[in-house]
């Protein structure tokens, strides 16, 4: 089984941290391929970074599907281009605030999100409403780390204590059972603050991986019916063109 | 006043039914500037199309605060971009869909959405919840008809018919009382649905640019703490480079 | 365009300050008609006040009617008697509250409201849940001055400090992007306060007038098909009698 | 224990039914008066006729409570001034409609309102919401029967066959468990209805009555904590000064 | 009229005060008839003790209805059986955390929940949600105590201090007009709280008498069409075998 | 990998059916133990035959835990006592109904449940609303077929006729994007009704087994903190004392 975990920034360390990641988690018999974003922002902080994000994001997964991709995960907290992904593809799609979301109400009956900058958290909030788990989810909690600055948080001993002590504050003041890490970049980070704070702490990334796995083992794909059926076929002009998928993938989802 | 009205597709029959609406309904004092997207697709029917039209539409608001835009409408029922493009300037942003919705709470106690094609109702029904409106909006229904087509419906008898069949529809089995038109390209049948349904029917354009001027008539502009702040700075690699605005758009956000 | 500004207490200085705002924010050719109450409680700050008021305030809007306004702004922060109201009324009719909120929510991703007396804090979040607003409004805050003590805000310094303060601890403690004031008294406040926080801050009266200015000039009028339609004559006994409108408004509505 | 039950509408029939169904449901030791209102349309059917309604509603409250009321009934469904006579009583106060909603999720996991005039609906559903049973209450459902027509309903077979169908109706179609009556009018047809369709069907008048008697018996009062709070003494001008309990009564609530 | 109360634990201390408070608030003509479980745990503090308490509850149920009784209290804050319980009933059966959440939405816009052990506070935020309260409900707190505890809670001065600070805080912080009491074995506390608070404090034992009495007095019974039908009759086997009421009862529910 | 489902009826066919399944989903390393429950009654059709099942299914999963089982199913589509189950279990507990609707909101925009009685949907609604689900599932349908009936329903053509039309009306009536079938027997229909119906059709069996496995996977086990914590240990008498879990667990547990 193949499935493509697309880094929809262009910061070649964060599609690298990924690469562990997929390498750490994947199933015998699964390759975890990732791939980067060649037109884009090297961070998404912002709903325009998160614009610009989306034709690279876009052309990755339809180049993933050209080449056989049974399932794909994108590897941003604010699962960008969802909607879009799948119309574009055959098996399913996850964004990791989804999979980490849904993973969360699986294992405890409340969770708090710890993410990064102030002003993700009402996009976050956004996406727990959008999802059903607004009551689930107890708080959505910044740290005020930039996402670039998480390249380090593994070596950088303060970075890591302020978010461990985030977590902290989680767990004692929201009632929450669980963690959600509310960035791709807190991957390799999730083990120890899981040890340390002896709840289920949960990586977007991982637990993506592992539920693309499930639903494709279940034989389950992306429905053609409704809102995620394929795009129809439409004049494009300009920069945009190059961004458009061959008809022959028009022709696969049909 | 400027009032920046953005086609967000490329289509230039929908540019210039925009300019006529404009023209119609701009107050003395009002200059209602339509600009159409350099770049995209000719339609947005799709979560895919709506990708694709975002850098070109976000290039457009740009454009529109460096000529001193005091506001903005984004012509097209999905509400594309808004959040980016509220990023991005410094007056109000609305969205067609977000300006009817709101305009028809204010007037009816209940409403429907008329709109399109099926597989734009859950876009719609998804506004629909994430502006708060889903104890007001009894139903959305598609026409079938595709955003292209509309471009005669003022003059095609059976298509006319077809739209107005359905808000009758609309109007004896949910129970609203109010119409929303659920597309850019419906501004043209307004008044006549109006006349004959002998409710209010409501064209997403003319109130966005009303509501537009009547928040900068109050002294209103964009918040810019938490989310709607101005994107941070960064590295932009690829084909999406073209699309950032120029630094000096960000200092006059600050 | 005549709009007319009720204020639905008798408080005869409210009635003046509803005066000055009108003129500053109404549009060239926009007459604003401010109409106080001929019967009722000075100032509304219970459920038993605002039924007291509805009355005359409902008197206030036939005959208001009767002289041709083409919009109405109950101007009162609880929004009392708006259902009434456009039962009575051929445009439409927007309450200072429901309109403050509306244009909050076109600004900010999140706002909080600062109001008077602890006691009417449940009633504006009824208001808030009627509206659609609970995930935009984060929180009500009471600043403990009754409505009549504010007659003297914009001279008094503590008391201006008062609400300062209370919007102030809106911002940081709420996440809040916006601040909606909760007293049509509270008017006169909202450029210095607007000024120094540097968000947007929002005072009902104006932007009612705004949106009404705006829904006119959109052509759009009250349903009258449900719940606005025009109320059935019937037999009305005792004092009340003198309050039930001229046949001819009946006749106009229909 | 007094229970005073008000007819907030003016028509002696009316108030002659409500007395048949205190006598008749009332425990022993309880006393049920019923006191109609002296000043206000005949029937309410609009949110104008409530409007008129309330401040001989509120009177007739003051002067339950000054005769010794444990508690009070608002005997008509759309539970007007709810929140004001909770301000003016010491003991309970119950709307029919709320306390039938509420006996109906005590007995069925669903129910469905079956009530008078189409345009009475919406505001019904708003009552639903706002009790907080929009999962419980399945449907609203109108006969096109007005008010005063329910006086002969007990005797007019078509009338009763109309009202029965859409009970059979709600039932069939709506998966619900019960039958909640939309009209203190209807409630000499609730044990016909009952022994006919075999589920609950219950009648907001009884039902207030009974509720009323067991909050008192389990020693519960109206919070004078927050919203409900005894209204503060203020100036009154024009006819509704007449309206103004007397000083004692606020001395009696502090 | 014969209301069963039944004590889903087995401890002999609680079936006692339950007993209490049975004698204290039956009306003349009522008996309440206590009922403890022959089998399951001596407290219910988690979902495990839940599910062992609920075959000895519902055979309890069953003996009652054999018995003749009109309705049933499950006298468990946790309400664990309602529905189960109301498909072995012909009468009400009423759980009394429903009984005082309901109680309190009548009697205050607003209240809060003070319980036993933190682990039960999700529970009985679950519980709000299910029965629609979550506008009304502003916090459950957690005062630690367990609930075996609380036999002695009357006489020991240091854990009355302990409920009776939370309740403090609750009407502090919260905002809330009324006070719950989480646990059956609250309830000989109850007066001696409110006389000290001056707001409604609820115990659910004796409202939900009340509130079955006046179900039983307005002639409701419990909906047999649709979740709340007679369990079909189907083989049963082990241990469980002993729990299946006799053929008589289903006959008689039919 | 060890993942136990559990059967918490007592049929023997139904058990035979989950090994099937177990069987053609599990992955290679994955070893799916089918339990079938020793004590309670052979389907499980309304609330009562759910309390009788509970202490079988959860001796079922003490023993699963001893037994060193990484993980639970349980094979029921009312997810009968799953918060006491994950109070019982370090690894993951799934129900098939939670899986099913989780793994439908990631492939699909919306979904209709097709269940067996009309008795179980509002059961089956209760489940939407408690996971979050509400906007997602459109409606939830009854095909009037009992539990054990389905046994046959693979090789009844009537039977599956039935079942295969009311997934067509779903499709048709309700606009889901996908099916979720509403009892662990029909299992066995579900790739024949996928094939058909060409959208996805989920079978909650197949993938709550691969859910628990990507969960176990990801590294993630029962939230301890909270609502899951284990059972506090206390007296248990009678019948029920027999399913108190030996000491051991709980101290595997803490």
């Amino acid at each position: 089984m193949i499935i493509q975990i697309v880094n929809p920034n262009t910061s070649a360390a964060m599609t690298a941290k990924l690469a562990a990641v997929a390498r750490q988690v994947a199933a015998p018999g699964t390759e975890g391929r990732v791939r980067g974003s060649a037109s884009g922002p090297e961070s998404i902080e912002s709903a325009f970074d998160e614009a610009l994000a989306l034709p690279g994001l876009l052309l990755a997964v339809a180049q993933g599907e050209r080449e056989g991709a049974h399932g794909h995960v994108i590897a941003c907290f604010g699962d960008p281009g969802l909607a879009a992904a799948r119309e574009l593809a055959r098996g399913p799609v996850l964004g990791i605030a989804e999979a980490a979301m849904h993973a969360a109400t699986l294992v405890a009956p409340t969770f708090s999100v710890v993410t990064t900058l102030e002003r993700t958290v009402a996009s976050a909030q956004r996406l727990v409403a959008h999802y059903g788990f607004e009551r689930q989810c107890r708080r959505v909690r910044a740290t005020g780390i930039p996402v670039l600055a998480l390249e380090h948080a593994a070596s950088d001993a303060a970075l890591y204590a302020r978010i461990s002590a985030e977590c902290e504050r989680a767990l004692a003041e929201d009632g929450s059972g669980a963690i959600v890490l509310g960035c791709a970049g807190m991957a390799d980070l999730c083990q120890r603050l899981s040890d340390t704070l002896r709840v289920p702490v949960i990586d977007g990334v991982s637990v993506a991986i592992k539920l693309v796995e499930a639903l494709v083992g279940a034989g389950l794909a992306t429905s053609k019916r409704g809102d995620y059926a394929a795009p129809e076929s439409k004049a494009v002009s300009g920069a945009m063109a190059a961004f458009v998928p061959p008809p022959a993938l028009a022709h696969a989802l049909a």
